[in-house]
């Protein structure tokens, strides 16, 4: 996949930056993205309007003269040994910033670059240990390598596409364990003889990601006021008549985009306000996808959520930027390389644009009540959106 | 588990700074050590030599009061409340690095710090941010809370045996496939009736290592050319009578600690050289390991495995800076919350402590020969060290 970076190349020209420099390993997606290049070690990228050219150690130069999308590829050893990188000569055995950036600022004068810009998360060491050599460096506060990632081509869209898939076989696991429990006189949930727990229940799916050829990041399998929590991983025995949010977010091994998907199960009888909070819910992904077109914001799309929830009178941050229960999280992210990214559908969420990826998941959290979230993940086409997610949204399994 | 802070209390209050501050997510392991706190998104720390304190985000504000190391907790949403954090009147929309880090100005205003030093790979669009506020930000090219991590207190020590032991599972999975493994007479390995592919065997390896409780990094089964390429992952059918490198780095989900350990095995008949370089391999695996003792340097660790491959004759990156080929990589790493830290095992490498945790893992490569490397992982102790590996070392599996 070759990426469109004219963007990056006009700004470079139009704000006289010689280059766009990444020092990072790969599991920076702004490094994979502008390098093409799988690396688990840290390695330099100079992007430069006439080319991209990388600076890596003896132990990953062969493989990425094979592997990396770069016009050519530096190897650390022989840029110290070509160039005087020399320490001072009064070296006390501790590094200093400069020590540490010399053969950077060597790497970067042989392909004649006195100023650069970077991303906002670029190492301050070596931004300022460049500094000492006399390189300019700013941090970019725009994210561009991020914006342009976040509009996919074709080929991309596919990879998400197929990790929603392999996220939905995932999915179907989890619900097949959970339909197939019975539930003990203390209410908690039984399967083949066992008490089933979260933990239990995320052995399965990470299981089935893995047939599917995903990687395992963490999984979210919360009930009851651990679901009332969006972040918590959830822990221990599954309980009747709570929520159980399914939160799952996988990553090709091959591709290395990913997926989301989020539904919330109820075995047995929910209580009303769950209910109702369920349906709400549905409505708000309902009108938060109705929402998503090209040069709508996602802040609207935001709103669209917030509406629903607001108008049923339950507090959300945009109501009430302290809240801690009611809707507390932004409405999606875009996903991609990473599981976060732009845009943003959210508050100050900028314009969708044909060829985005995002997430659209309302919620409602109370350790009263418990946590109730539903998420399909989408691209934003050129008339509108299309839902890269077939999971049915049901509620209550038996 | 309480880290040992007080190196970094007394630098800090030696050369003046207020305090030590962090921005990243939790996989960043400096961050997760300093804060005791696992979030997916960037989280401020703030550590002075009086107490720890995070800035987070409302979605993580519930878990991080439960569960992180912290003597306070700021809501970023809270902090923007109380503190004159308003972006400029004339605001274009776009994003100033002082507007980005307005919240985090106020953050450490609240707690009267004005000049802090930071990890080297702080993020440089912060720290330039913060400056804009008169906040002194300086970062450390010492790696000082890295060089504090490397020494494991024994509840860490047993961390990494019990995710050896966990990898150890995964190693006999792996070693068992290929030994059950008939010889095609194309020289190819097939496995109940099929091809036996490096891809087949990783999946036997994670499948392991889930069952052990442990998350699914990348893992290597490279045969013949492949292996000799020390970072190529392998990929398509295992041959006979070629060297498979299996080496296997696996991070255990409840700890986040790491294991790592390679062996490579051969299933027939190895050439003279690829028998005399696992001998050779094996030789330079024991010559490391009898220099780990404390005191000793990471460096003269690296020399003991030198010195076996040169005095037969074979290149190292000591020898030749540039060769491609021969002993072309470091005889070992740190290994810990990451699975490449401190101490270096390594040309400059630092005087081994009691508490280092290190792999030794020596290596040969030559595309026209193929790869081999024995790695295991041992702990320094007071009086030498620990070898916490108990897989045999050998070569031929019939």
């Amino acid at each position: 996949m070759d990426p469109d970076l004219s963007a990056l190349d006009e700004f470079l020209r139009e704000e006289g930056y010689d280059g766009y420099l990444v020092q990072a390993a790969s599991d920076d997606s702004d490094q994979r993205y502008l390098s093409g290049f799988d690396a688990p070690d840290p390695f330099t990228t100079l992007h430069t309007p006439e080319g991209t050219h990388l600076l890596v150690s003896g132990l990953e130069y062969g493989r990425a003269t094979k592997e990396a999308r770069a016009d050519s590829v530096a190897h650390s050893a022989r840029v110290d040994a070509e160039a005087d990188t020399r320490k001072s000569e009064d070296d006390d055995g501790t590094d200093s910033l400069a020590d540490r950036t010399s053969t950077l600022a060597a790497f970067l004068d042989s392909h004649g670059v006195e100023r650069v810009t970077t991303p906002y998360e670029f190492p301050l060491g070596a931004a300022d240990g460049l500094r000492t050599h006399g390189v300019g460096v700013d941090a970019d506060p725009e994210d561009r390598i991020e914006r342009i990632r976040a509009v996919k081509t074709d080929e991309e869209v596919e990879h998400v596409r197929a990790a929603q898939k392999a996220n939905e076989a995932s999915m179907h696991a989890a619900e097949d364990l959970i339909r197939a429990a019975d539930v003990g006189d203390d209410g908690v949930l039984r399967y083949e003889g066992e008490t089933l727990t979260s933990e239990r229940v995320k052995e399965e799916i990470e299981v089935a990601l893995l047939r599917e050829g995903c990687a395992l990041d963490e999984t979210i399998v919360a009930c009851g006021a651990d679901a009332a929590d969006p972040h918590d991983r959830g822990s221990g025995p599954l309980r009747a008549n709570e929520g159980i949010i399914v939160d799952i977010f996988p990553r090709s091994k091959t591709t290395k985009y990913h997926a989301d998907m989020t539904r919330t199960f109820c075995k047995g009888e929910p209580s009303d306000t769950l209910r109702e909070w369920y349906d709400l819910t549905h409505e708000a992904l309902d009108a938060a996808l109705d929402a998503v077109e090209p040069g709508v914001t996602g802040e609207a799309v935001h709103d669209a959520a917030c509406d629903v929830y607001e108008e049923a009178g339950l507090p959300t941050l945009r109501s009430d930027p302290t809240t801690e229960t009611g809707f507390i999280h932004s409405t999606g992210h875009g996903v991609g390389l990473d599981v976060h990214e732009k845009p943003r559908v959210a508050p100050d969420g900028e314009e969708l644009e044909s060829g985005h990826v995002i997430t659209v998941e309302p919620g409602l959290y109370d350790p009263a009540v418990g946590g109730v979230r539903i998420e399909d993940i989408v691209v934003v086409t050129e008339d509108g959106h299309e839902n890269l997610t077939e999971y049915p949204v049901e509620f209550v399994v038996e």
